[in-house]
Protein backbone atom coordinates (compact mmCIF):
# COMPACT_ATOMS: atom_id res chain seq x y z
CA UNK A 1 0.00 0.00 0.00
CA UNK A 2 2.80 2.52 1.40
CA UNK A 3 4.76 1.50 -2.08
CA UNK A 4 0.97 2.00 -4.32
CA UNK A 5 1.31 5.33 -2.85
CA UNK A 6 4.89 6.34 -3.66
CA UNK A 7 4.50 5.46 -7.08
CA UNK A 8 1.44 7.51 -7.19
CA UNK A 9 3.11 10.61 -6.37
CA UNK A 10 6.91 9.75 -7.99
CA UNK A 11 4.35 9.48 -11.31
CA UNK A 12 3.03 12.59 -10.19
CA UNK A 13 5.63 14.54 -9.66
CA UNK A 14 6.99 12.96 -12.90
CA UNK A 15 4.58 14.10 -14.99
CA UNK A 16 4.77 17.48 -13.78
CA UNK A 17 7.76 18.13 -13.54
CA UNK A 18 8.09 16.92 -17.59
CA UNK A 19 4.82 19.40 -17.81
CA UNK A 20 7.38 22.04 -16.23
CA UNK A 21 10.13 21.08 -19.08
CA UNK A 22 7.63 21.12 -21.37
CA UNK A 23 6.26 24.29 -20.86
CA UNK A 24 9.84 26.18 -19.81
CA UNK A 25 10.88 24.99 -23.59
CA UNK A 26 7.51 25.89 -25.59
CA UNK A 27 9.14 29.18 -26.85
CA UNK A 28 12.36 27.45 -28.12
CA UNK A 29 10.06 24.93 -29.01
CA UNK A 30 8.42 27.43 -31.45
CA UNK A 31 11.89 28.85 -32.68
CA UNK A 32 12.60 26.01 -33.74
CA UNK A 33 9.28 25.04 -35.71
CA UNK A 34 9.96 28.02 -37.56
CA UNK A 35 13.37 27.80 -38.00
CA UNK A 36 14.34 30.79 -36.29
CA UNK A 37 17.28 31.42 -34.09
CA UNK A 38 17.44 34.40 -31.42
CA UNK A 39 19.89 36.94 -32.56
CA UNK A 40 22.57 37.62 -30.12
CA UNK A 41 21.48 40.27 -27.82
CA UNK A 42 22.61 44.32 -29.21
CA UNK A 43 24.29 46.26 -27.29
CA UNK A 44 23.22 50.22 -27.40
CA UNK A 45 25.72 52.16 -29.54
CA UNK A 46 24.63 54.82 -26.87
CA UNK A 47 24.13 55.92 -23.00
CA UNK A 48 21.12 53.77 -22.35
CA UNK A 49 20.03 50.45 -21.61
CA UNK A 50 18.36 47.97 -23.80
CA UNK A 51 16.01 47.01 -21.05
CA UNK A 52 14.23 48.88 -17.40
CA UNK A 53 12.76 46.54 -15.65
CA UNK A 54 10.07 48.41 -12.97
CA UNK A 55 8.23 46.29 -10.43
CA UNK A 56 6.94 43.71 -13.22
CA UNK A 57 6.91 45.90 -16.21
CA UNK A 58 9.92 45.41 -18.55
CA UNK A 59 10.53 48.44 -20.91
CA UNK A 60 12.72 47.57 -24.33
CA UNK A 61 14.51 50.14 -26.13
CA UNK A 62 13.63 50.18 -29.72
CA UNK A 63 15.03 47.02 -31.66
CA UNK A 64 16.54 47.53 -35.35
CA UNK A 65 16.77 44.52 -37.45
CA UNK A 66 19.90 43.45 -36.06
CA UNK A 67 21.79 39.99 -36.96
CA UNK A 68 24.95 39.03 -35.43
CA UNK A 69 25.60 42.72 -34.87
CA UNK A 70 24.91 44.16 -38.22
CA UNK A 71 21.91 46.16 -39.55
CA UNK A 72 20.22 43.38 -42.22
CA UNK A 73 17.20 45.68 -43.44
CA UNK A 74 17.84 49.10 -44.48
CA UNK A 75 16.28 52.12 -46.44
CA UNK A 76 13.10 53.41 -47.00
CA UNK A 77 10.09 50.66 -47.42
CA UNK A 78 8.73 50.08 -50.81
CA UNK A 79 11.17 52.43 -52.45
CA UNK A 80 14.67 50.61 -51.10
CA UNK A 81 13.35 47.41 -50.16
CA UNK A 82 10.26 45.33 -50.80
CA UNK A 83 7.30 45.01 -49.15
CA UNK A 84 8.08 41.19 -48.04
CA UNK A 85 11.67 42.60 -46.71
CA UNK A 86 10.26 44.92 -44.83
CA UNK A 87 8.29 42.08 -43.12
CA UNK A 88 10.74 40.20 -42.19
CA UNK A 89 12.53 43.39 -40.84
CA UNK A 90 9.90 44.03 -38.44
CA UNK A 91 9.85 40.16 -37.32
CA UNK A 92 13.38 40.43 -36.96
CA UNK A 93 13.47 43.21 -34.54
CA UNK A 94 10.63 40.88 -32.56
CA UNK A 95 13.75 38.16 -32.18
CA UNK A 96 15.97 40.96 -30.87
CA UNK A 97 12.87 41.70 -28.45
CA UNK A 98 12.53 38.34 -27.32
CA UNK A 99 16.63 37.98 -26.96
CA UNK A 100 16.39 41.49 -24.51
CA UNK A 101 13.25 39.83 -22.50
CA UNK A 102 15.15 36.61 -21.88
CA UNK A 103 18.26 38.31 -21.47
CA UNK A 104 16.28 40.22 -18.57
CA UNK A 105 14.58 38.05 -17.06
CA UNK A 106 16.50 34.79 -17.75
CA UNK A 107 13.75 32.63 -19.21
CA UNK A 108 10.82 32.82 -21.57
CA UNK A 109 8.66 30.87 -19.11
CA UNK A 110 8.49 34.08 -16.78
CA UNK A 111 6.57 36.22 -19.40
CA UNK A 112 3.03 36.73 -18.38
CA UNK A 113 2.32 38.47 -21.80
CA UNK A 114 3.61 41.01 -24.41
CA UNK A 115 1.35 44.66 -23.39
CA UNK A 116 2.47 46.94 -25.93
CA UNK A 117 4.73 46.97 -29.72
CA UNK A 118 4.98 50.56 -31.47
CA UNK A 119 6.52 50.18 -34.68
CA UNK A 120 8.03 52.58 -36.67
CA UNK A 121 8.15 51.73 -40.54
CA UNK A 122 10.78 53.95 -42.56
CA UNK A 123 8.11 54.83 -45.25
CA UNK A 124 7.60 57.09 -47.71
CA UNK A 125 4.90 59.88 -47.67
CA UNK A 126 1.67 58.60 -48.85
CA UNK A 127 2.96 55.32 -47.91
CA UNK A 128 -0.27 53.36 -46.03
CA UNK A 129 0.47 49.32 -45.31
CA UNK A 130 2.14 49.84 -42.13
CA UNK A 131 -0.23 47.30 -40.34
CA UNK A 132 1.32 44.60 -43.08
CA UNK A 133 4.84 45.47 -42.10
CA UNK A 134 4.54 45.24 -38.25
CA UNK A 135 2.24 42.41 -38.77
CA UNK A 136 5.87 40.33 -39.28
CA UNK A 137 6.19 41.20 -35.67
CA UNK A 138 2.65 40.73 -34.49
CA UNK A 139 2.75 37.13 -36.07
CA UNK A 140 5.49 36.02 -35.12
CA UNK A 141 4.88 37.12 -31.25
CA UNK A 142 1.32 35.15 -31.73
CA UNK A 143 3.90 32.29 -32.96
CA UNK A 144 5.57 31.96 -30.25
CA UNK A 145 3.92 32.53 -27.45
CA UNK A 146 0.05 32.29 -27.97
CA UNK A 147 -2.08 34.10 -26.11
CA UNK A 148 0.30 36.06 -24.15
CA UNK A 149 1.77 37.60 -27.49
CA UNK A 150 -1.28 39.11 -28.23
CA UNK A 151 -0.50 43.02 -27.67
CA UNK A 152 -1.83 46.22 -27.82
CA UNK A 153 -0.14 47.93 -30.75
CA UNK A 154 0.75 51.31 -32.65
CA UNK A 155 2.50 51.11 -36.31
CA UNK A 156 3.18 55.03 -37.44
CA UNK A 157 5.23 55.93 -40.22
CA UNK A 158 9.01 57.72 -39.78
CA UNK A 159 10.91 59.69 -42.27
CA UNK A 160 13.84 57.91 -41.37
CA UNK A 161 15.61 55.90 -38.39
CA UNK A 162 18.69 54.79 -37.01
CA UNK A 163 21.46 53.37 -39.13
CA UNK A 164 18.21 53.96 -41.94
CA UNK A 165 17.09 50.87 -40.66
CA UNK A 166 13.70 49.76 -42.34
CA UNK A 167 11.88 49.51 -39.43
CA UNK A 168 12.09 49.98 -35.83
CA UNK A 169 10.10 48.62 -33.14
CA UNK A 170 10.26 49.16 -28.83
CA UNK A 171 7.88 47.03 -26.77
CA UNK A 172 6.40 46.43 -23.13
CA UNK A 173 6.35 42.99 -21.64
CA UNK A 174 4.70 42.06 -18.22
CA UNK A 175 6.48 39.31 -16.52
CA UNK A 176 5.15 37.07 -13.86
CA UNK B 1 -36.36 59.41 17.13
CA UNK B 2 -35.94 55.93 15.33
CA UNK B 3 -37.88 56.60 12.34
CA UNK B 4 -36.20 60.09 12.04
CA UNK B 5 -33.12 58.08 12.35
CA UNK B 6 -34.08 55.94 9.96
CA UNK B 7 -35.52 58.58 7.05
CA UNK B 8 -32.75 60.39 7.59
CA UNK B 9 -30.55 57.43 6.66
CA UNK B 10 -32.93 56.44 4.36
CA UNK B 11 -32.53 59.96 2.84
CA UNK B 12 -29.21 59.80 2.18
CA UNK B 13 -28.47 56.54 0.57
CA UNK B 14 -31.26 57.71 -1.54
CA UNK B 15 -29.43 60.57 -2.73
CA UNK B 16 -26.21 59.09 -2.46
CA UNK B 17 -27.36 56.13 -4.99
CA UNK B 18 -28.71 58.69 -7.29
CA UNK B 19 -25.42 60.74 -7.50
CA UNK B 20 -23.65 57.33 -7.95
CA UNK B 21 -26.02 56.80 -11.35
CA UNK B 22 -25.86 60.56 -12.31
CA UNK B 23 -21.86 59.72 -12.11
CA UNK B 24 -22.41 56.72 -14.49
CA UNK B 25 -23.86 58.81 -16.95
CA UNK B 26 -21.98 61.75 -16.85
CA UNK B 27 -19.72 60.98 -19.58
CA UNK B 28 -22.99 59.58 -21.82
CA UNK B 29 -25.03 63.25 -20.90
CA UNK B 30 -21.95 65.01 -22.07
CA UNK B 31 -21.38 63.00 -25.08
CA UNK B 32 -25.23 63.99 -25.79
CA UNK B 33 -24.66 67.31 -24.54
CA UNK B 34 -21.96 67.81 -27.44
CA UNK B 35 -24.44 66.01 -30.03
CA UNK B 36 -21.44 63.24 -29.76
CA UNK B 37 -21.85 59.38 -30.40
CA UNK B 38 -19.18 56.57 -29.44
CA UNK B 39 -18.35 55.10 -32.99
CA UNK B 40 -18.54 51.06 -32.94
CA UNK B 41 -15.18 50.31 -31.94
CA UNK B 42 -12.61 48.69 -34.84
CA UNK B 43 -11.98 45.31 -34.88
CA UNK B 44 -7.77 45.02 -35.45
CA UNK B 45 -7.02 43.89 -38.79
CA UNK B 46 -3.75 42.54 -38.05
CA UNK B 47 -2.75 40.67 -35.14
CA UNK B 48 -3.04 41.96 -32.33
CA UNK B 49 -5.97 43.36 -30.23
CA UNK B 50 -7.33 46.46 -29.62
CA UNK B 51 -6.23 46.97 -25.09
CA UNK B 52 -4.67 45.32 -23.16
CA UNK B 53 -4.95 45.86 -19.10
CA UNK B 54 -2.02 45.06 -16.51
CA UNK B 55 -2.99 45.64 -12.80
CA UNK B 56 -4.57 49.42 -13.02
CA UNK B 57 -3.41 50.33 -16.58
CA UNK B 58 -4.89 49.64 -19.73
CA UNK B 59 -2.99 50.40 -23.10
CA UNK B 60 -5.49 51.08 -25.75
CA UNK B 61 -4.23 50.69 -29.82
CA UNK B 62 -3.24 53.36 -31.95
CA UNK B 63 -6.84 54.20 -33.07
CA UNK B 64 -7.64 55.82 -36.48
CA UNK B 65 -10.77 58.04 -37.34
CA UNK B 66 -13.02 55.36 -37.56
CA UNK B 67 -16.37 56.09 -37.93
CA UNK B 68 -19.17 52.72 -39.04
CA UNK B 69 -15.72 50.53 -39.85
CA UNK B 70 -14.69 53.30 -42.00
CA UNK B 71 -11.56 55.34 -42.09
CA UNK B 72 -13.35 59.31 -42.00
CA UNK B 73 -10.33 61.25 -42.53
CA UNK B 74 -7.44 60.56 -44.81
CA UNK B 75 -4.44 62.66 -46.37
CA UNK B 76 -1.66 64.68 -45.12
CA UNK B 77 -3.10 67.82 -43.16
CA UNK B 78 -2.79 71.41 -44.59
CA UNK B 79 -2.45 69.85 -48.34
CA UNK B 80 -5.13 67.00 -48.37
CA UNK B 81 -6.79 67.84 -45.70
CA UNK B 82 -7.74 71.35 -43.51
CA UNK B 83 -6.83 72.34 -40.24
CA UNK B 84 -10.06 71.83 -38.85
CA UNK B 85 -10.87 68.64 -39.86
CA UNK B 86 -7.42 67.28 -39.19
CA UNK B 87 -8.97 68.28 -35.11
CA UNK B 88 -12.04 66.54 -36.04
CA UNK B 89 -9.85 63.28 -37.55
CA UNK B 90 -8.04 64.23 -33.42
CA UNK B 91 -11.60 64.17 -31.93
CA UNK B 92 -12.85 60.94 -33.76
CA UNK B 93 -9.45 59.14 -32.92
CA UNK B 94 -10.16 59.94 -29.09
CA UNK B 95 -14.13 58.86 -29.93
CA UNK B 96 -12.47 55.46 -31.20
CA UNK B 97 -10.12 55.48 -27.66
CA UNK B 98 -12.85 55.90 -25.57
CA UNK B 99 -15.11 53.68 -27.28
CA UNK B 100 -12.38 51.19 -26.35
CA UNK B 101 -12.04 51.78 -22.91
CA UNK B 102 -15.76 51.12 -22.47
CA UNK B 103 -15.31 47.81 -24.62
CA UNK B 104 -12.74 46.75 -21.88
CA UNK B 105 -14.07 47.98 -18.46
CA UNK B 106 -17.51 48.14 -19.12
CA UNK B 107 -18.63 51.14 -17.38
CA UNK B 108 -17.29 54.63 -17.90
CA UNK B 109 -17.48 55.26 -14.11
CA UNK B 110 -14.27 52.99 -13.61
CA UNK B 111 -12.53 55.69 -15.66
CA UNK B 112 -9.35 56.86 -13.12
CA UNK B 113 -7.71 59.33 -15.31
CA UNK B 114 -6.50 59.39 -19.14
CA UNK B 115 -2.93 59.15 -18.07
CA UNK B 116 -1.31 59.62 -21.52
CA UNK B 117 -1.96 60.15 -25.38
CA UNK B 118 0.60 59.81 -27.94
CA UNK B 119 -1.15 61.56 -31.56
CA UNK B 120 1.05 61.41 -34.57
CA UNK B 121 -0.54 63.63 -37.52
CA UNK B 122 0.19 62.77 -41.14
CA UNK B 123 1.88 66.23 -41.98
CA UNK B 124 4.11 67.53 -44.59
CA UNK B 125 7.64 68.54 -43.57
CA UNK B 126 7.89 71.83 -42.57
CA UNK B 127 4.51 71.56 -40.33
CA UNK B 128 4.24 73.32 -37.22
CA UNK B 129 0.65 72.79 -35.63
CA UNK B 130 0.61 69.57 -34.08
CA UNK B 131 -0.70 70.66 -30.62
CA UNK B 132 -3.65 72.15 -32.39
CA UNK B 133 -4.23 69.54 -34.31
CA UNK B 134 -4.24 66.69 -31.20
CA UNK B 135 -6.38 69.06 -29.33
CA UNK B 136 -9.27 67.95 -31.21
CA UNK B 137 -8.86 64.89 -28.45
CA UNK B 138 -7.47 66.43 -25.53
CA UNK B 139 -10.46 68.71 -25.30
CA UNK B 140 -12.94 66.20 -26.24
CA UNK B 141 -11.26 64.40 -23.28
CA UNK B 142 -11.48 67.24 -20.74
CA UNK B 143 -14.86 68.01 -22.22
CA UNK B 144 -16.28 64.40 -21.40
CA UNK B 145 -14.08 63.62 -18.07
CA UNK B 146 -13.62 66.66 -16.81
CA UNK B 147 -10.78 66.87 -14.19
CA UNK B 148 -9.93 63.03 -15.08
CA UNK B 149 -9.41 63.74 -18.62
CA UNK B 150 -6.29 65.66 -18.36
CA UNK B 151 -3.38 64.01 -19.64
CA UNK B 152 0.08 64.14 -20.38
CA UNK B 153 1.15 64.15 -24.05
CA UNK B 154 3.39 63.81 -27.16
CA UNK B 155 2.63 65.14 -30.81
CA UNK B 156 4.82 64.51 -33.01
CA UNK B 157 4.59 64.46 -37.21
CA UNK B 158 4.74 60.78 -38.89
CA UNK B 159 6.14 60.73 -42.87
CA UNK B 160 2.83 58.32 -43.06
CA UNK B 161 0.17 56.48 -41.31
CA UNK B 162 -1.75 53.36 -42.13
CA UNK B 163 -4.98 53.41 -44.46
CA UNK B 164 -3.04 57.03 -45.36
CA UNK B 165 -5.11 58.37 -42.30
CA UNK B 166 -4.49 62.25 -41.10
CA UNK B 167 -3.87 61.28 -37.41
CA UNK B 168 -3.36 58.10 -35.44
CA UNK B 169 -3.85 58.57 -31.20
CA UNK B 170 -2.80 55.75 -28.69
CA UNK B 171 -3.38 55.88 -25.26
CA UNK B 172 -2.83 54.59 -21.85
CA UNK B 173 -5.43 54.82 -19.21
CA UNK B 174 -5.56 54.24 -15.71
CA UNK B 175 -9.06 52.78 -13.81
CA UNK B 176 -10.23 52.56 -10.50
CA UNK C 1 27.94 55.55 29.78
CA UNK C 2 24.51 57.18 29.36
CA UNK C 3 26.40 60.35 27.78
CA UNK C 4 28.85 58.00 25.87
CA UNK C 5 25.24 56.42 24.36
CA UNK C 6 23.89 59.92 23.24
CA UNK C 7 27.35 61.26 21.69
CA UNK C 8 26.75 57.81 19.43
CA UNK C 9 23.13 58.44 18.61
CA UNK C 10 23.58 62.31 18.39
CA UNK C 11 26.83 61.61 16.16
CA UNK C 12 24.67 58.88 13.80
CA UNK C 13 22.09 61.06 13.35
CA UNK C 14 24.18 64.49 12.04
CA UNK C 15 26.12 61.96 9.78
CA UNK C 16 23.24 60.29 8.01
CA UNK C 17 21.32 63.70 7.97
CA UNK C 18 24.24 65.33 6.32
CA UNK C 19 24.55 62.25 3.99
CA UNK C 20 21.06 63.30 3.15
CA UNK C 21 21.95 66.99 2.14
CA UNK C 22 24.64 65.98 0.22
CA UNK C 23 22.10 63.33 -1.41
CA UNK C 24 19.55 65.92 -2.00
CA UNK C 25 21.86 68.18 -3.62
CA UNK C 26 23.84 65.57 -5.77
CA UNK C 27 21.91 66.56 -8.67
CA UNK C 28 22.25 70.31 -8.42
CA UNK C 29 26.17 69.69 -7.76
CA UNK C 30 26.08 68.50 -11.20
CA UNK C 31 24.36 70.83 -13.42
CA UNK C 32 26.86 73.41 -11.46
CA UNK C 33 29.72 70.86 -12.32
CA UNK C 34 28.30 70.68 -16.08
CA UNK C 35 27.42 74.94 -15.76
CA UNK C 36 23.91 73.92 -16.69
CA UNK C 37 20.51 75.84 -15.19
CA UNK C 38 17.13 74.20 -15.16
CA UNK C 39 14.51 76.01 -17.28
CA UNK C 40 11.17 77.47 -16.07
CA UNK C 41 9.00 74.58 -16.63
CA UNK C 42 6.92 75.53 -19.69
CA UNK C 43 3.28 75.73 -19.63
CA UNK C 44 1.27 73.53 -22.13
CA UNK C 45 0.28 75.82 -24.58
CA UNK C 46 -2.48 73.13 -25.23
CA UNK C 47 -5.45 71.34 -23.09
CA UNK C 48 -3.12 69.29 -21.38
CA UNK C 49 -0.96 68.90 -18.71
CA UNK C 50 3.21 68.59 -18.44
CA UNK C 51 2.98 65.39 -16.39
CA UNK C 52 0.54 62.95 -14.84
CA UNK C 53 1.92 60.48 -11.73
CA UNK C 54 0.38 56.77 -11.57
CA UNK C 55 1.47 55.28 -9.02
CA UNK C 56 5.38 54.92 -8.74
CA UNK C 57 5.52 56.35 -12.60
CA UNK C 58 5.18 59.69 -14.09
CA UNK C 59 4.97 60.31 -17.58
CA UNK C 60 5.90 63.18 -18.34
CA UNK C 61 4.60 65.21 -21.56
CA UNK C 62 6.89 65.65 -24.73
CA UNK C 63 9.51 68.53 -24.03
CA UNK C 64 10.16 70.90 -26.99
CA UNK C 65 14.06 72.34 -26.53
CA UNK C 66 12.84 75.89 -24.73
CA UNK C 67 14.63 78.02 -22.56
CA UNK C 68 12.99 81.05 -20.63
CA UNK C 69 9.58 80.36 -22.48
CA UNK C 70 11.04 80.57 -25.99
CA UNK C 71 12.26 77.66 -28.47
CA UNK C 72 15.75 77.43 -28.66
CA UNK C 73 16.61 75.09 -31.43
CA UNK C 74 14.50 74.77 -34.57
CA UNK C 75 14.57 73.53 -38.16
CA UNK C 76 15.29 70.50 -39.77
CA UNK C 77 18.58 68.30 -38.17
CA UNK C 78 21.36 68.67 -40.84
CA UNK C 79 19.97 71.23 -42.68
CA UNK C 80 18.63 73.80 -41.12
CA UNK C 81 20.77 72.85 -37.85
CA UNK C 82 24.01 71.23 -37.00
CA UNK C 83 24.25 67.85 -35.81
CA UNK C 84 25.83 69.64 -32.56
CA UNK C 85 23.18 71.95 -32.36
CA UNK C 86 20.53 68.93 -32.94
CA UNK C 87 22.52 67.14 -29.90
CA UNK C 88 22.47 70.47 -27.24
CA UNK C 89 18.41 71.00 -28.78
CA UNK C 90 18.65 67.52 -27.06
CA UNK C 91 20.19 68.41 -24.00
CA UNK C 92 17.84 70.83 -23.47
CA UNK C 93 14.62 68.64 -23.73
CA UNK C 94 16.21 66.40 -21.59
CA UNK C 95 16.89 69.48 -19.08
CA UNK C 96 12.97 70.52 -19.27
CA UNK C 97 12.03 66.92 -18.39
CA UNK C 98 14.37 67.72 -14.93
CA UNK C 99 12.78 70.33 -14.44
CA UNK C 100 9.12 68.81 -15.01
CA UNK C 101 9.70 65.74 -12.58
CA UNK C 102 11.44 68.47 -9.81
CA UNK C 103 7.61 70.00 -10.24
CA UNK C 104 5.81 66.80 -9.37
CA UNK C 105 8.00 65.35 -6.77
CA UNK C 106 9.53 68.56 -5.11
CA UNK C 107 13.24 67.07 -5.03
CA UNK C 108 15.65 65.35 -7.21
CA UNK C 109 16.18 62.59 -4.57
CA UNK C 110 12.84 61.09 -4.83
CA UNK C 111 13.85 59.59 -7.85
CA UNK C 112 14.28 56.25 -8.52
CA UNK C 113 15.20 56.42 -11.96
CA UNK C 114 14.51 57.08 -15.65
CA UNK C 115 12.45 54.29 -17.22
CA UNK C 116 12.26 55.62 -20.57
CA UNK C 117 13.05 58.28 -23.17
CA UNK C 118 11.45 58.15 -26.35
CA UNK C 119 13.26 61.21 -28.25
CA UNK C 120 11.69 62.44 -32.12
CA UNK C 121 14.27 64.19 -34.49
CA UNK C 122 13.02 66.39 -37.03
CA UNK C 123 15.09 64.98 -39.53
CA UNK C 124 15.05 64.46 -43.53
CA UNK C 125 15.03 61.34 -45.32
CA UNK C 126 17.82 59.02 -45.24
CA UNK C 127 19.24 60.72 -42.17
CA UNK C 128 20.74 57.64 -39.88
CA UNK C 129 22.26 59.83 -36.63
CA UNK C 130 19.37 60.13 -34.36
CA UNK C 131 21.68 58.10 -31.72
CA UNK C 132 24.30 60.29 -31.65
CA UNK C 133 21.25 63.37 -30.96
CA UNK C 134 19.42 61.75 -28.60
CA UNK C 135 22.49 61.02 -26.91
CA UNK C 136 22.91 64.51 -25.53
CA UNK C 137 19.95 63.47 -23.65
CA UNK C 138 20.77 60.50 -22.35
CA UNK C 139 24.40 61.49 -21.24
CA UNK C 140 23.01 64.40 -19.24
CA UNK C 141 20.44 62.17 -17.78
CA UNK C 142 23.70 59.92 -16.88
CA UNK C 143 25.67 62.37 -15.80
CA UNK C 144 23.27 64.42 -13.71
CA UNK C 145 21.57 60.66 -12.42
CA UNK C 146 23.96 58.34 -12.45
CA UNK C 147 23.04 54.84 -12.47
CA UNK C 148 19.13 56.62 -11.79
CA UNK C 149 19.70 57.93 -15.21
CA UNK C 150 20.45 55.01 -17.29
CA UNK C 151 17.14 54.28 -19.29
CA UNK C 152 15.80 52.02 -22.03
CA UNK C 153 15.51 54.25 -24.89
CA UNK C 154 13.67 54.71 -28.63
CA UNK C 155 14.93 57.33 -31.05
CA UNK C 156 13.01 58.10 -34.64
CA UNK C 157 12.74 60.23 -37.08
CA UNK C 158 9.42 62.76 -37.53
CA UNK C 159 8.72 64.60 -40.41
CA UNK C 160 8.36 67.53 -38.66
CA UNK C 161 7.77 68.42 -34.76
CA UNK C 162 5.37 70.95 -33.06
CA UNK C 163 6.40 74.44 -33.40
CA UNK C 164 9.62 73.88 -36.01
CA UNK C 165 11.35 71.99 -33.23
CA UNK C 166 14.58 70.40 -34.06
CA UNK C 167 13.76 67.81 -31.16
CA UNK C 168 11.27 66.84 -29.20
CA UNK C 169 11.55 64.05 -26.10
CA UNK C 170 9.04 61.97 -24.21
CA UNK C 171 9.95 60.66 -20.79
CA UNK C 172 8.57 57.92 -18.25
CA UNK C 173 10.50 58.21 -14.79
CA UNK C 174 10.01 56.27 -11.46
CA UNK C 175 10.22 57.54 -7.94
CA UNK C 176 10.59 56.04 -4.96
Amino acid sequence: MKILKLTIIITFLYNNLNICKDNMNIVEQNLNKFNLTLPQVSIPVANYVPFVQTDKLIFISGQLPMENGKLKYAGKVDKDISLEDAKLAAQLCALNILAQVKTCVGSFDKIKRCIKLTGFVNAPEGFAAHPQIINGASDLLVNLLGEKGKHARAAVGASSLPLNAAVEIEAIFEIE
